[in-house]
């Protein structure tokens, strides 16, 4: 593929530069403690025949903090998904992260039982959210909206039986991009796919293939017709069948397979579908497969899923991921929030975020570099007992100035451990004050990656240090 | 104050230039609708015997969707937000939406009616987080971190009576600043008040004043003292008076109010505080007051709040939005998580930016101005018919060198629709294919805010699009 997003693909490289250190242990283990206040709830309030009077400090099941470092790659990422929803022009909204009960009824299927309800408490009875896309579809139908291209990023939550080591969480990131509205056939769902490839190519995660199938055709040859005993063999092919334009030039152009409206109208679709996608020059990225499914009751048409391919030395580590975004088009759901019924035709897309930064998490691991989780840029130290006030007026000058600084919270710390804190923090530069040097109207600046000092005048210091910062 | 975090304040002065529009009223009135599907579900699974056929497709009582043109309000507000936290420092970190139940009991005293609780559906007791503090807290506690500036930006959840003329919600965005640590007294409580008033100068709010008091210092004098009759007199006169430096050092000599020990040292430390507010020239903007308190049980020592100072005609106006922003030490938080008690210190602060964007959202409404909320640069356009294949190969191509474009869903759109939606998107250049054009190798770019039109060689297109964008 052509390069695209070049700043973006910089910022990755430069990401990879710094950012690659194991996982802090910490984060995985879970701390057992024993805390008074606790147990006197436990045994008082909440559980009052409570036998147990300890309990762990930790996270919910299937929920995870993110450490700095954890953060710092997210953000990251997150910065190049919604840097390419951007370029496609996309609006960005927001919801709360509960809905009404009854929003989310009746639009997962047998995945409804995973919703989180929150306790009746008096007034509405409210659930967490399970994705983002019913929430964008009741939001079009609550403001009358017929036309938008939007994208969400925001925490969803499933009660699945949580398998963290497959990068599974009851709690997770999920980046949505839709596009609303009454097109012409097509385009829009070319477009997403278009997405897909942008995003895991700069996401630089190796090679991917996207899989294609169509609902409405899978389901009437597949799950009607292969009921049929004298077409069963002849389906049974093109389910094991992958492929792009010719493939499905070759189910067209099969009476048998063409009987029926619907499924031959979706093909007809899927013709124009893979023309667009070569237009755009990722039909080789695509692959016709009737064997695709996806569990979610609100898609109609067109759906689609990216899978990473993985070299065999990969799938030795058992770092299998599956799929890292999918989508498709989904006409129906917005109608069911409309009084009338008025549809509001939707094809979109969903990073899965998470199991990226599992695969980045990863690759830090076995890489053992350092990521500077902080951005600072000058550290204020001093040689001299008793100069806290000076130091004060100083980084106060530098943050004023919007210098990124850091000192000591300390009345009167040693010059090496200050020097030791920015070399372990990655800082790049010292501000070194002393008695003598403010008689004689100089300050010294340590450049801590050569360790070379240079005297400048304290008037001119805001100034070096600015034009330092923006030469690196 | 001197400027500080220049390209904040210059992005702000360039946000004000495009975002100032009127709110769109269709995100304020609820819209009430019947829906069948809901009908069913109420009929018959949720309320069988419920009379009511049909439910309001609503957000939840106290929360509300953010539109595009909120979002863009509040990613700009944010971003300067956290631009001060990295200024000082902060490393980023994350937990999860809710807590083990037990978690969050008995750190919010009589606020803790209004923690939300998840439904028992088998497994641990949840609630959603109320505040990042107690999460914060228990960060710590789990991972034996004893040491740390960090900053979290994330929503909480509290169960309050709406009122959301006055920009109270029961889903809230919060962004908190700690610093957790044994240090030297106040040099971090100082940095704190620092930052909040670094952000609301930045945020160019108008005028503001930040109350301190001292948890333990208003506990002895206020509460225990209040009841001996007499010292009563004396304890109201400084209970009534605002001040600085000279109403601490006043306090500080009065003998009878020095007669405690915890007060005499709470005082001593306001006095230590105001030296260094003096030193980061912020002194002035801070007044020691003891009228203020507190409502969580966490706190112990200082304890901070900022407030806006109305003009006549902003009081008239009604838009009276109170505390902006609000912190102060809790030393013995971390402690109740640990299993020996080990205690670690911790200072911090919240800003209110929820009512920060009410304030610029109500400012929005009274200029009246546009707001664009998308990036897009460049429009690909068409006055020709069955030019689809053409516009989609050329976007693909602007896409692939990270320019930010779209194009219409049409197979044949009119060239005059284009370009209005470019004048009303604020899409600031068009690129216009036809046949002749093509035949003859070039390709004409429209500048959209003065109508003029460029013929360009077609192979200079992208480098003349990315040099034009550098430059404006």
């Amino acid at each position: 593929m052509p390069p695209f997003g070049l700043l973006h693909m910089r910022a990755w490289a430069s990401l990879f530069g710094q950012l690659l250190r194991p996982r802090r242990a910490v984060f995985i283990r879970e701390v057992r403690v024993h805390s008074q206040v606790a147990e006197a709830v436990l045994t008082s309030q909440l559980k009052p025949h409570q036998e147990k009077s300890h309990f762990v400090i930790k996270t919910p099941k299937g929920t995870r903090d993110l450490s700095p470092q954890q953060m710092v790659v997210r953000e990251k990422i997150l910065d190049m998904v919604i840097g390419c929803f951007k370029r496609h022009g996309a609006k960005r909204i927001d919801t709360p992260a509960f809905e009404l009960k009854e929003t989310l009824t009746e639009k997962y299927g047998e995945d409804s039982g995973l919703i989180y309800d929150l306790k009746d408490q008096g007034g509405e009875l409210l659930s967490l959210r399970y994705d983002l896309t019913v929430p964008f579809a009741r939001y079009l139908a609550m403001n009358k909206v017929k036309k938008m291209k939007r994208y969400h990023v925001g925490k969803v939550w499933r009660r699945e039986s949580p398998t963290i080591v497959q990068g599974r969480y009851r709690e997770f990131c999920q980046c949505d991009f839709d596009i609303a509205g009454q097109f012409d056939p097509m385009i829009p769902d070319a477009e997403c796919l278009k997405i897909m490839c942008e995003i895991l190519s700069g996401l630089e995660l190796g090679d991917f293939i996207i899989k294609t199938s169509w609902k409405d055709v899978r389901h009437e040859m597949v799950v009607k017709k292969g009921l049929a005993p004298e077409v069963a063999d002849r389906i049974g092919d093109y389910v094991q069948c992958h492929g792009g334009v010719s493939l499905i030039e070759q189910m067209f152009q099969d009476p048998r397979l063409c009987q029926n409206k619907q499924a031959r109208e979706g093909l007809g679709d899927l013709k124009l579908l893979f023309e667009y996608l070569t237009l755009f020059g990722i039909a080789e990225k695509i692959s016709f497969d009737l064997s695709l499914a996806r569990g979610l009751d609100y898609y109609t048409g067109v759906i689609y899923e990216a899978v990473l391919l993985q070299t065999p030395a990969q799938a030795e580590e058992s770092s299998n991921v599956g799929s890292v975004a999918a989508g498709g088009r989904y006409d129906g759901l917005v109608g069911m929030f409309d009084p009338k019924g008025y549809k509001v035709p939707c094809v979109g897309l969903s990073i899965g975020v998470e199991r990226i930064f599992s695969i980045v998490e990863q690759r830090m691991k076995t890489f053992g570099q350092k990521i500077r989780t902080t951005e600072t840029q000058v550290f204020v130290a001093t040689p001299q007992k008793n100069f806290l006030h000076e130091r004060l007026k100083l980084i106060a000058e530098l943050w004023d100035a919007g210098i990124k600084a850091e000192l000591l919270y300390k009345n009167n710390p040693k010059l090496l451990t200050q020097l030791h804190y920015c070399e372990d923090m990655g800082i790049p530069l010292v501000v070194i004050i002393g008695e003598q040097e403010m008689k004689e109207g100089i300050i010294k600046l340590r450049l801590v990656a050569s360790r070379e000092e240079v005297a400048i005048k304290r008037e001119n210091l805001v100034a070096e240090i600015q034009k330092r910062l923006s030469e690196s």
